[in-house]
């Protein structure tokens, strides 16, 4: 086999955004409420969310921004992907699991594809070679940079070389993301991420539940 | 850009053939002979060469067998070999020193390609969308596998993960190595690894001379 197969029966749910957009806090709201309502939710992340991924996101993470080119930091962000697919996520989606994982293949479009240099063709034509499926659901949680880079910044320890690129990277970051919203409606939602985590959560609520199956 | 470009200047060769063939110690006395007639030589090594090369390189030579899927395996390899071209391959081409290397991408082809599944067309696939050089010269040291894991199980210290895939593994991945200098006999040379290194060595230097321009 080549890409994934489409064998998958849960939910595949993903949270994307800039850092420090609030995306991981509303993905952990997001579960505890499927959770409370008596459904089986594995909740992960990217890079990472399986041991061998989580050793591959340690190279990603730290060091310097030029640390790798953009093209090498695609094959890493690749193979973790794989491996978080292949050991976490498909074998939850097999066993009728909701899977909620904090970023995905759209954050490797957006920080790699679309912000150094125009690296989206490269970006599609490996995800359609190694990895070839996408969730079923994206909340894109949207905030202004200088916002989220504020959040961020308090709470960071060491995994900071993405941030390190400085703000208006973090602005094409955005521009990024809503442009991926606007080009894949369907599975894209845009979630405003400006007020309260309560006030954010209930717009992602309303959402599941416009999108829920009948 | 994608694929790497083409604006390599020095002579590239590559040593290729299962562990314990005799190859690192014969891309070592071609680099001493080509010094010794006043070129400048890089030998470098896969997985491997550069850094953050030698970093994935950990992930890939240690642990065991069932660490990685073939697939992440391949980007991991993958990853790895773009950024030893970017860092240490083509700059010192660019400079018009002679690069040795003791293994390059001919291993994905053979290792990850025909040995464990059908995955050649994969890893070609691959290998076009990001790395796209092949070296000017390939020698593979051509050796029975019993032989060659008998000299290999003497000089390990825990980088012996393809190793621990066992014997059949191994005479798998001979008939690889020679089914692949067969397909491509410019590029290719395969040299009888068997006798003392100053035979092999050789071997090595009348196919170079037979390969250097007029």
């Amino acid at each position: 086999m080549t890409a994934v197969s489409g064998t998958a029966r849960g939910h595949f749910i993903s949270f994307e955004g800039i850092d420090g957009c609030g995306k991981s806090t509303q993905a952990r709201r997001l579960a505890d409420r499927l959770r409370a309502s008596g459904a089986e939710v594995v909740l992960t992340r990217e890079p990472g969310g399986a041991p061998g991924a989580e050793e591959i996101r340690r190279l990603l993470v730290e060091g310097p921004t030029d640390r790798w080119s953009p093209e090498t930091e695609i094959l890493l962000f690749t193979a973790a992907r794989r491996d978080h697919w292949e050991r976490t996520i498909a074998p939850a989606l097999a066993r009728g699991a909701t899977v909620i994982t904090d970023r995905f293949a759209d954050s490797t479009r957006v920080y790699q594809g679309t912000t150094r240099g125009d690296l989206t063709a490269l970006v599609d034509d490996l995800h359609r070679l190694m990895i070839g499926v996408e969730p079923d659901l994206t909340f894109v949680i949207d905030m202004p940079p200088a916002e989220a880079l504020a959040r961020a910044a308090a709470r960071r320890g060491g995994e900071d070389r993405f941030e390190a690129f400085g703000g208006d990277f973090q602005a094409r970051l955005r521009d990024g993301f809503v442009a991926l919203a606007r080009t894949a409606p369907d599975r894209v939602r845009l979630v405003d991420g400006r007020g309260a985590p309560d006030t954010v959560a209930e717009r992602i609520a309303a959402t599941m539940a416009e999108h829920a199956p009948a």
